[in-house]
């Protein structure tokens, strides 16, 4: 086989450590790569340097250049929103090219991917993160502890995109290293999970009330809010039926408070198109929320009294270094009380050039083993080198990267399913993974039984 | 002219009214009227006995039958579901006839509505109850304080559908009188008002816990929580710059703490697909919510301590009328909780062959006169007949009616705008209204400033 030519389609945040591992191991891989974007300045910034790549101006709603660049290469690897994926894979599917994502993988994607895996393509989606990492490490877990006899009774896995320790300076915690609109609307409609056999089904204003502090690893600092439809994972990890059963958040310890003070003043809301002027300021549009017309003090001792708590709670300065009571204008930067409140976040949780990121993930599998109650406890603790090389653009990057390289090197076959579900399929990644330092912690504790696993809430 | 022929798409709940006041006006008026639904059943029970009007089978999605059918016909009122509205709206610009509706005027239809006014067609919607009679007898109002030299400072509006009084049998003083589905969805998103020039933003989860008793006339039994845009009405009812602006939906006291109570439980919520088994019952779904086993009194008590009220709250009896400690099954109703919530509810809150409803309406308007502060309130009490003749048939169906005989008989003008915001259009619908027994009681309250008119929150 000869040389192989790699589309790489989008050159955002996440893509610098795939793209320098394909570049590293074009060489020996006998690999061309490609990156295409529609933003020239991103695109220098990206291949800048690189021996066996070049970058490509593209637009993926041009369906000329769509064919014409997909047509060029045999294996497109997208980054590009997951709502664009569906243009990029018909585009494949017609050419007969291979295709990657990191997304979720949609019910149109999904028809398309079994079109696909039908002529022989490779056709992967959820080969990121999360999903991605989450779903091959549970599997394997799942796997290993049955082929050893154990009988799985619970199983709760939380994962979260973090500053790391050293990076965090304020009273939240917490910074964006991932999509801000998904952490302003996170948790919204009612998380559904399962606990000792009995159905637990939680609305968005008791969500983040009624978060929990765990431990992962050696760090006591943490605490978790259910994710919005656990029992999804019922059917996808053959856990049929069992008792207990919850995905997660992970926040440092004291975001959930703060941010349930927001979600209960109504500045989570984005649907409702608001009448706010674009002069209005900070402090009285926290007013409108408390009917109030108080400035400076007065106004946080209303909201303080709106909240029930005090006005040295931790949860004030929070509200306070946020600037929600200063006479910032909202501008004109959206229409919904989500859209202010994003904007400010925008600016407050920015990543500075010094800063890393962390991302933690643990999973707790609750199994017996004879007459034994066994907690088996596995973590990935990665922080980011610096704010390229975050540990969000290697924990993304990285499965897909080394999935190409398996997949191209005659490592990984075909898959049935378009998510990483086979052992075939997360097995080897999981291998290749941990040679690039991306590995799980585990213990496994005798005589813990599923109780101690489950608790989620009071 | 000659005989004119009438079309009345839809023949159901609100069609009765109307029906029979255009059948008993045709002799005179010279006109036969042609009612068409899908519905054989609903359609015989409709015509049935009436001299100048017949029924006929029409399915509204059938290009042919509807073109058909508007082709004969001079004079279309439609009582389909609004989203079918620009289906005949567009025959009817097409073929040249008149249309009326009693529905919101949404942006398609709006722009259908201009191209037929340069046609010279009378196309009107919001022809009903609210919207409808609300507008024409606050723009009457407004229009008259003016004319006399009022300077106008404070607006709230006001309206509810109810029970009769003589009717009321269950601890929520509430039953369905118009479509379920906007009752147990009313008031999600975001409410906005103004209050004393400072606008005030209420979000669901407050919304209900903060409504306010007032009086309507003598009787002092009712309570209000501000509808989600009251603000849309400044432009609308040309109060520019007023500085309090609220409209509001009227329910019998004790409500709205009970509405709270299944807020908070969550089970209003309308997005997420819950994993429900069709078997749970009642009471493991409210056990769901209380992430709790307990059965009977027991779960009675998590419920009520949940919502921090004591188990012989009238909130607790409330709920248990509804059943939702119960061992009623789900059923297979629907996906999201307030599917399970509208099956039950649809139920318990049934009219029955006797019972009567009752329509409320207020408008309260706080002017200045010279250096007199008053206050108008004009109020609409309106009981049903029986559960043929309801109030809300009659008061949906009067004003289309009204308004089809006038423009018929060369009473009213084509309208500039597709609603009915001209004095032209609404003082003689007005008046002919005032004919069919539908009017509004009137006070000046002097030395009544805006401050009482306008207080809705604690």
């Amino acid at each position: 086989m000869g040389m192989r030519k790699i589309l790489v389609l989008g050159a955002g945040r996440s893509a610098t450590t795939l793209i320098h591992y394909l570049d590293n191991h074009a060489g020996s891989s006998k690999w061309r790569v490609t990156v295409a974007d529609s933003d020239a300045l991103v695109l220098e910034a990206k291949v800048n340097g690189l021996r066996h790549t070049e970058g490509k101006l593209f637009h993926v709603s041009n369906p000329a250049d769509r064919s014409r660049i997909i047509g060029e290469h045999d294996f497109v690897i997208s980054l590009l929103p997951w709502t664009l994926h569906p243009l990029v894979a018909r585009e494949c599917l017609r050419l007969g090219k291979h295709l990657l994502t990191a997304s979720y993988v949609s019910p149109a994607m999904k028809s398309l991917a079994i079109k696909a895996s039908k002529k022989g393509l490779f056709f992967l989606g959820e080969m990121g993160l999360d999903p991605g990492i989450d779903h091959m490490s549970a599997l394997e877990l799942i796997r290993r502890i049955r082929q050893k006899g154990g009988v799985i009774r619970s199983f709760r896995s939380v994962a979260g995109g973090l500053v790391a320790p050293g990076s965090d300076d304020n009273p939240w915690h917490y910074k964006f290293t991932w999509n801000p609109r998904n952490v302003v609307l996170a948790g919204q409609g009612i998380s559904q999970f399962r606990e000792r056999g009995q159905m637990v089904l939680r609305p968005y204003p008791e969500l983040f009330a009624r978060a929990e502090p765990v431990a992962i690893g050696e760090d006591d600092h943490y605490e978790v809010y259910p994710n919005r439809d656990s029992l999804h994972y019922e059917k996808l990890y053959d856990l049929e039926g069992i008792p207990s059963l919850m995905r997660g958040t992970v926040r440092f310890r004291g975001f959930c408070r703060g941010w349930h003070a927001l979600i209960r003043l109504g500045l989570t809301e984005g649907v409702t198109e608001l009448h706010t002027p674009p002069d209005m300021t900070w402090a009285r549009f926290t007013g409108a929320w408390l009917s109030s017309v108080a400035q400076g003090v007065a106004l946080e001792e209303e909201c303080a009294r709106f909240l029930d708590i005090s006005l040295r709670d931790p949860v004030m300065d929070q509200l306070r270094w946020l600037g929600i009571f200063s006479d910032r204008p909202l501008g004109i930067s959206g229409r919904t009380a989500a859209d202010h409140l994003q904007t400010l976040l925008e600016e407050k949780w920015a990543l500075r050039p010094h800063d890393r990121d962390l991302v933690v993930m643990e999973h707790r599998i609750g199994y017996g083993m004879g007459k034994e109650a066994i907690e088996c406890r596995a973590h990935l603790r990665y922080e980011g080198k610096d704010v390229w090389r975050t540990a969000m653009a290697d924990l993304v990057g990285l499965p897909l990267a080394v999935t190409t390289r398996l997949f191209l090197t005659g490592h990984l076959p075909v898959p049935v399913m378009p998510g990483p579900f086979e052992a075939r399929i997360f097995e080897p990644v999981l291998a290749a993974l941990r040679e690039e330092g991306v590995s799980f912690e585990e213990i496994h504790i005798p005589g813990n039984g599923d109780e101690s696993v489950t608790r989620i809430h009071s």
